[in-house]
């Protein structure tokens, strides 16, 4: 019987019984052993992909949307630096994943062997866990250390902050052991005591009395604070405590799109949806500094909050973060509370229980601006009848069904949701890979997302990114993954034409970078179902006749970057004037 | 005027004084100092990529063709991890890249600003220097550090042994001078002591006098020797050196087809091209044990050579490196000779002159057993009428033109070529990413040595590779390089039919893979023209159509993978039968 894939059988046993469901794994020839332990676990679905790049971000898809701990598998070689990306990504938005790279034994190692390269720490600093375990012989305590193994890697991947770990497997020859044995193989590895495995229990640093005290006493005082929501760290779902919370304070609540908080079913008199254009009226910014910040999530791109939070006031700006990183870019943060967001919300909320019963004039001032605003917007949006990427994200956003997610790409689709979505009573998802806010893998990631999501999924995404991840549609075709992607093509890179690079000479050729790409081939190659939209209502409709089919969908949206900007810029006068009115 | 520009002026100064011809660009934002001095420096042509990972290996392409260090450059975030296997393959392969990394200053590190991640030695050891150089005040002196940084990166890069170099950057806003100040910029770069950069000149390790006349002496007296000749290190020119030296000893030169003692015009008659089906011949392997191994370059892949090196045989195997790696991944050394080889070899040919001036019994034996099993395998194939793979690396080898260059594929179209490649007398060069031998980046690097050829060239590749490496066509389309590309399309990893993993249940699933994709969708998607060849005849017609119309040409080859196996089989039978004769 061949020992190491006894191990191997007991490493993936013990990532099994930690909660691993799914494993990406690409085809080689080292990783054998593991692919067929992986192969042969049924509490594991097996997903096949040829470019390890796509394969680790569908599994970060995955991870992201289930929230478990997801495994990679490749074979040696630069198969395992085609990862890097999505592991770097994993980091920053604490997605829990584990790193199998198979490797050649020491023997084969730094003498010329193909396939081999230093595997050690290949990752650097950007995994929380790196370990190199060679497989021994299969005597009881290997088998014992090896299931220990796959369950201490899959509890550490999910441990807080969650995130990448990386194991480093090396294998020899004879790599297959034959057929027959492979039964055996797994019974030497379930021939273990059924308790004995390292199970993980995460806690959650809770805020002390003194801490709610002081702030309670603070936010009682101070009827003049916000509440700014990001991307809660891990995408843990903060919206309902943080909403519990706002109305208890009576502060208005400037709500990021991937915060939760401009969707479902919840009162909105509080949420500032349209933040981004209100906030760049000068006017109102110099009127509405707030005493009072109080910060969760990542901060939202808005260049307007941005600027807004800048401005020096003497606010007392509180940063709270689950895990102690210091998230403020602006170097703005006067407090940061090392905490449970959740848990500080709802501990702020029972505190300050009657303490602003009727809306003060600081919040009827938001709220007012703000309904003037998104009106204005809404109505702006609804003149346009040329295709504006600002009302494709609006309209994309509006027509979820309920339990739908929508994957945002990371360039302008997720700046224009987060000016003209005004949110909706649904309970939609909306998620984007703003960890590193590269826009590689955004193809594979939604797929990943779309492939364990019992509702539609939808992916809204510009052409270069769709063009940068191209290769990752081939899962759509080989698992048949339902996934609508709305392709807004501007034929290039069209956040460059919002910069001061449109002024330089050879600006197309060094930043836009067009490509002249008819994208209906791209459909045709992997047998997704192609549609162009020419208006919004062509629009509205292939979006639910693919919701509807719940097949594969690629919906061309071609846009003009030039009269993008302009638009924008048109929109922001509308803004202007309502709010002066 | 904008400091950080004059900066990034006179580092692209110091990078083209040093020889750098070539810069591979990706689009991004705070990469725009660097991207725009790069744009205005005429000394070097400006590639743009939209994905990284292909511009990487893409720049890899121009380094090995071209043998000079090319640059790399993205913007911050995962832009950089997206450089990596190309990075990885560079260092293995020996080929010089300056891979400059945009960055965010230190007040936007580690807080949460977007595509903000931590590039700090980001590619580990796998580059041989890594810089962080911020941009300072544009004084006197920084303007002379700055050029000589980029001088001293590209002579690094390119100083033995070559390999990548990795400068991170950080700039701050604003990234865009006004483009009126562009020429100032450059003026005030230009504006420097013409003499005063960093130049580097290589010297090369010289074998002394004791160590040749010990070598000639053991060559002199032992006549049963062999020279095993594999890819030179760093794609230095090994052949002629290499074949004088094998002359003047007598013996016989296992060349593999990256050697290039296949090729050119040359005596063949010690050439022993097809030693890969020779040695799976055990009766032949067994009487035909040498007394010395001399080895130069990488240890070709073939199995057969691989088995009968390792046999015990108490030979003398000297492997010859010019930079001391131990490439031997057999354990069958017993003399690491670290000197440059072509010294080597033309100071033993010289030492040896008039040694042996008839053939030797021994080297009459393997030039005829060569000669025996060639013309077998030669007869087979003609005899072939359906698509064999074998036949398709032959013919596509032996239709090229003088000075056309072959890329070849890692997995399967290197094997093929080893073993079924005559050699022709026209000066071809024949390349392929040895170095880590992975499947990725293949279509990239061979556009990128497409790029800067005269001469035609083909690439041949497996599907899997293709469709790896699929976004890399953009570049054929954008900058119209001639490109003719063989696809041995099998429809999944046909190597992994030969290894034991074909007996497993899930076979098709966990390894081979199979897609079943319409390249031609492919070719239209990228503007490439299709045609698929059904039969050698028509391959040759498609080839020679490309080769002459100098355009991007998919020529499809469809073969099955079973059948495949067979041949191989049969031909190998075929071999035996003609050496027992």
């Amino acid at each position: 019987m061949n020992g190491q894939s006894v191990l191997a059988a007991a490493l993936v046993r013990g990532l099994a019984e930690a909660g691993v469901a799914h494993a990406c794994v690409s085809p080689g020839s080292r990783s054998t052993p593991l692919a067929l332990a992986l192969a042969e676990e049924a509490r594991i679905r097996y997903w096949s992909h040829v470019d390890e790049r796509a394969g680790g971000f569908f599994g970060l898809g995955i991870a992201r949307a289930t929230r478990r701990p997801v495994v990679l598998l490749c074979t040696s070689g630069t198969a395992a630096a085609e990862f890097y990306p999505a592991v770097i990504e994993a980091r920053h938005a604490r997605a829990p994943l584990v790193v199998l790279t198979a490797d050649r034994p020491p023997e084969l190692r730094d003498c010329g062997a193909g396939q081999s390269i230093d595997q050690i720490k290949l990752y650097g600093g950007s995994v929380k866990w790196f370990f190199e375990a060679a497989a021994p012989d299969a005597n009881a305590p290997s088998v014992r250390f090896f299931r220990s193994l796959g369950a201490r890697a899959a509890a550490t991947a999910q441990a807080a902050p969650p995130g990448p770990v990386h194991l480093n497997l090396p294998f020899r020859d004879p790599l297959t052991p034959p057929p027959a044995d492979l039964a055996q193989i797994t019974a030497a590895a379930e021939g273990l005591d059924p308790r004995a495995h390292v199970s993980h229990a995460n806690g959650a640093l809770a805020p002390d009395d003194a801490l709610i005290d002081e702030l309670a006493a603070f936010v009682r005082e101070e009827p003049e604070g916000i509440v700014v929501c990001g991307e809660p760290e891990g995408g843990a779902d903060l919206a309902d405590a943080a909403a519990a919370f706002a109305r208890a304070a009576g502060y208005p609540v400037l709500a990021d799109p991937l915060s939760g908080l401009r969707v479902g079913p919840r009162p909105r008199d509080l949420i500032i949806d349209a933040y981004d254009a209100l906030l760049r009226v000068d006017r109102f910014a110099a009127d509405h500094r707030p005493a009072l910040v109080i910060r969760f999530g990542a901060l939202p791109s808005s260049k307007g909050l941005r600027t807004f939070l800048e401005a020096p006031s003497g606010t007392r700006h509180i940063l709270v973060d689950p895990w102690g990183d210091l998230r403020d870019p602006l170097h703005v943060a006067t407090d940061v509370v090392h905490v449970d967001p959740a848990l500080l919300c709802r501990a702020l909320a029972r505190a300050l229980r009657g303490a602003r019963t009727r809306a003060s004039a600081w919040s009827r001032s938001w709220r007012d601006a703000n309904a003037r605003v998104r009106a204005a917007l809404q109505r702006r949006l609804d003149m346009i009848e040329e295709l504006f990427e600002g009302r494709v994200a609006r309209d994309v956003a509006s027509a979820l069904p309920s339990g739908a997610t929508l994957f945002v790409g990371s360039s302008m689709p997720i700046r224009d949701l987060d000016t003209f979505f005004p949110g909706t009573d649904r309970a939609v998802t909306i998620l984007a890979n703003r960890g590193a806010n590269g826009i590689d893998g955004v193809i594979s990631t939604a797929l990943g997302v779309a492939a364990v999501s019992p509702a539609p999924t939808v992916l809204l995404v510009g052409d270069l990114s769709f063009l940068h991840d191209l290769g990752g549609c081939l899962a759509a075709k080989r698992y048949g993954i339902p996934l609508t992607i709305v392709l807004v093509n501007n034929d290039g890179g069209g956040i460059f034409h919002f910069l001061p690079q449109t002024a330089h000479a050879r600006f197309e050729e060094l930043f836009a970078t067009p490509h002249g790409l008819d994208f209906s081939h791209a459909a045709r190659l992997f047998g997704l179902e192609y549609r162009r939209a020419r208006d919004a209502n062509e629009l509205a409709e292939a979006m639910a006749e693919s919701i509807k089919r719940g097949s594969v969908h690629l919906v061309e949206v071609r846009t003009d970057p030039k009269r993008n900007v302009e638009l924008h810029g048109e929109i922001q006068r509308a803004v202007e004037e309502a709010l002066g009115a």
